[in-house]
């Protein structure tokens, strides 16, 4: 017997809850995110609460990566989550750019304060400066001299779940927060190549991770020089359409060089007895991808998740007026239940108290089937599992049960289907959700497609931009003051250099000059 | 084909690195971490890195308890790690003792320091001074607030992963650092009967866990009124015995009646339709427990792991002289690991560069199976993989494979036998492991047993605790002078008022004066 507390939802009040995309898409996101109650702004300015539906999103984007990071090799570890301010120094002299917005801690006591009655105070003030880490780069980097000693170190292939901060002033739920949760790859190595195939490997991972678990179609390429993370030599990218046309990074992966080695005397003897600095890499993807998982899928009526990630998988609502209705609909979803649930956990159901049953579909995965008991209408409670992106909702009402049929509604495209009870076992709801998954990422893909345009002049990209969006395929040699020029006047920025150039030559949008680089440009988030 | 890194360890320098138990028991600890390379101290005071092989045994950690979580009912979700300070001020005010040794964020920004050449200093004062989580009761309570209206909306049964952070003065690695990683139950409920019931819930899921994971045997209890956590009603506990004869609190389970719920004005409206408060619960263990697995279970040698937390369950040494013995050596040993492992992972070895081969035995856990072909005595190897607590070494020379058999080497006992390479599959091995899993918790009750004494008298508690430590059972009814006495004279504090009461009647070891609460008394971590 389980009950797991399904966040509650007033089923009177979410009729019109939620801005139609085209009227207001940012609203929209938004009000997706709070009717299906993935996450809260906190009393703490920029920092968001990750409630159960959106952190069980969560979990799954980690069981899916931990296990393909595994499978390539590397092995977690933690690092501490205050930095010394000198150590960001050493990077900041060695890196432009470096972002300085970040949490500072210079005290290591509370006490009360003596000018106001009731607050309390910072006190015991710290020698240096400590700051919550933005990115782990210089205390790991730090830890590796340490540990480095020889090319028999080598490869270190290290990963990090963590939550990060930076002070960020404009926030959105997911997508910028000034802390958020992330994973942080870091590994060393003893040649320039080793280094440079773990940074494209990572890639792929992330590219597959993100197509086969998130229905996510990416584009594979490499950031400009005015675009890459300033420490590294070379970054790659993942690049996600949304279905405002804006783009979303969904994920890097940098090849450093030995930039960071210098930085932080990461040294080993080598095979031919010499000291040499060692390659590194780094990679990270963050809870930025519940957001752009939520933009690239989901509707007016609200949330659409991709089955994978899916904390319910399908909700059954028992539609009834009488006692003996419902003891007839009730009958006939018990039997039900059987087919769809692992013997082992049909004893394990417990009712909540607002009447939800809950029942493990897939003990692995945490994912659930629920039955919706509440005593509300039988419309309310079919939305209400609709604006939570749950895939398939089962309706059984007493004239259902008299010809031995439910309705199968689909949430991806509320498509609907009369199926017999007997047909539906545990395995043909997985099969169903696999197709659903499929249709999801091939309407992604369709979407991006549509999305995709490509421009012969810069007069032709401004005018797709204005009016549609989308990527836009140019033949552009990247330049800081070309870039800074186009992202000025249209907002657009170089996405990336894609992997897939066509190999031949064109003319640059902007000087006229030939050239054999494509690029995408696109609005971003 | 895959390599994971495993951290290297000079194989030449091991041999008198690790002080005895009986010398310096402090020592033995710390020299025990380090040789299995389980931790590291970092810049950061107080801070500790978790390396790789301490950060496999914390995710076996995570893995069991969230499945026993999920299965009790619970769902994860994240909340801030910054607290506003005047959120711990209602605390402070609500409960006497709070410790304010915290890390302080004042600033959000840091710059150059035009007094310090290459320095950053704080700049940017925030308006009030936030801090980092030391628990997360406020903020969590302030949020059930905001989302518990009803009592349909009730339970709430939350769980949080994370990092706290407390200022501590005196660290030692896993024991007491300043950041630390835990989990946090904290569950609301509508009666205080139900509240109840779950927090002695969680202590069982503890008290099992220990055992059935860590091999730790515990003893349930309830806290005296000056040992409990200050906020709690009642705060349960399970506590182990160490090797040196002192107790370590491994998990606390606080039942906090209305205390939270007042404090943070957490209302709902009744079945009665009246306003009234929840009854909260909340629950947690950390990174400690690391620290008390390797305290109850290693040896002199160094570490001793229970094989449902070993990363690597088994090193495979190949023993040979010459090229030709080694052909014949590895031709054994790759038929050996085609009956241990899968033979979907047969093709994802990959060697490492000092010649460490990896296999996977069981990709849920992603515990492994090594083969150590590196240039170094066989001696050496084998000392390597018994200071990192690996539960089984296979030892293989040219003349065991000329008999057909390999030496297996048994970590806990240094037991070996003879065993025909037919018979080593993956089930015999699983089975091996699960009697030295068995064997452990065994051998732990035994120690514990023997470490616990029933005293009559306070002299004769007294000369036990000095002897022997350890377990003083006696009769005592629990009162902070007389604890604060006893403390002070003996060091020894009441762990727990054992759940497991004989029933009868007998004198106070302090007053004389009947009483039938007998309690456990000791030195303790």
């Amino acid at each position: 017997m389980i009950s797991i507390h399904a966040p509650r939802y007033d089923v009177q009040r979410m009729a019109k809850n939620i801005k139609p995309r085209a009227q207001d898409y940012a609203q929209w996101y938004l009000d997706v995110i709070k009717a299906a109650q993935l996450a809260d702004y906190s009393p703490v300015r920029g920092c968001m609460v990750i409630r159960p539906e959106g952190y069980a999103i969560w979990e799954a984007i980690q069981r899916d990566l931990d296990r393909r990071f595994k499978d390539t090799g590397h092995v977690n570890a933690y690092f501490p989550l205050l930095i010394p301010a000198s150590f960001l120094a050493k990077e900041a002299q060695h890196v432009e750019g470096f972002a300085m917005e970040c949490a500072v801690v210079t005290h290591s006591r509370l006490e009360k304060d003596p000018d106001k009655a009731g607050a309390l105070r910072a006190a015991s003030p710290l020698e240096e400066p400590l700051v919550i880490r933005p990115t782990s780069e210089t205390i790991i980097g730090h830890m590796y001299s340490e540990w480095i000693q020889s090319y028999r170190d080598l490869p270190v292939l290290i990963n990090q779940w963590a939550n990060v901060m930076r002070w960020e002033m404009r926030t959105r739920l997911f997508l910028r927060t000034s802390e958020f949760l992330w994973q942080e790859g870091h590994t060393a190595h003893e040649t320039e190549a080793e280094a440079h195939e773990e940074t494209l490997r990572m890639l792929d991972v992330y590219a597959a991770f993100a197509e086969e678990l998130l229905a996510l179609p990416v584009i594979k390429g490499t950031k400009t020089e005015s675009e890459k993370f300033p420490g590294a030599v070379t970054t790659y990218c993942i690049e996600a359409m949304m279905q405002d046309g804006k783009a979303l990074q969904a994920g890097t992966s940098h090849d450093l060089g030995q930039n960071f080695s210098k930085a932080f005397d990461i040294k080993f003897l080598g095979r031919d007895q010499k000291q040499d600095f060692v390659w590194t890499t780094s990679w990270g993807v963050s809870t930025r991808l519940i957001g752009a998982m939520i933009m690239a899928h989901s509707d007016d009526e609200g949330l659409v998740l991709p089955p994978r990630v899916a904390p319910v998988v399908a909700a059954i609502v028992p539609i009834f007026k009488t006692d003996e209705e419902r003891a007839k609909v009730k009958s006939f979803i018990d039997k039900l239940l059987k087919g769809l649930v692992a013997s082992s956990e049909q004893d394990q159901l417990r009712r909540s108290s607002d009447g939800i049953e809950t029942y493990f579909f897939d003990k692995t995965t945490h994912q659930r089937i629920i039955v919706d008991w509440r005593d509300a209408r039988p419309g309310d409670k079919q939305y209400h599992w609709e604006q939570r992106g749950v895939p398939f909702r089962f309706e059984v009402g007493p004239r259902d049960v008299d010809q031995d049929v439910f309705v199968l509604k689909r949430r991806l495209d509320r498509a609907k289907e009369n199926v017999q009870p007997q047909t539906a076992t545990a395995d043909w709801l997985r099969a169903k959700l696999d197709e659903v998954q499929q249709a999801m990422l091939d309407k992604a893909r369709a979407l991006r497609d549509q999305m995709t345009a490509t421009a012969s002049s810069y007069d032709e990209m401004q005018r797709i931009l204005a009016e549609k969006g989308g990527f836009v395929r140019a033949y552009f040699k990247p330049d800081r003051a070309g870039e800074t020029k186009i992202k000025e006047e249209t907002k657009a920025t170089v996405r990336c250099i894609p992997f897939d150039q066509s190999g031949t030559r064109g003319r640059d949008i902007l000087t006229g000059e030939e050239t054999d680089t494509e690029v995408l440009f696109a609005l971003a988030y």
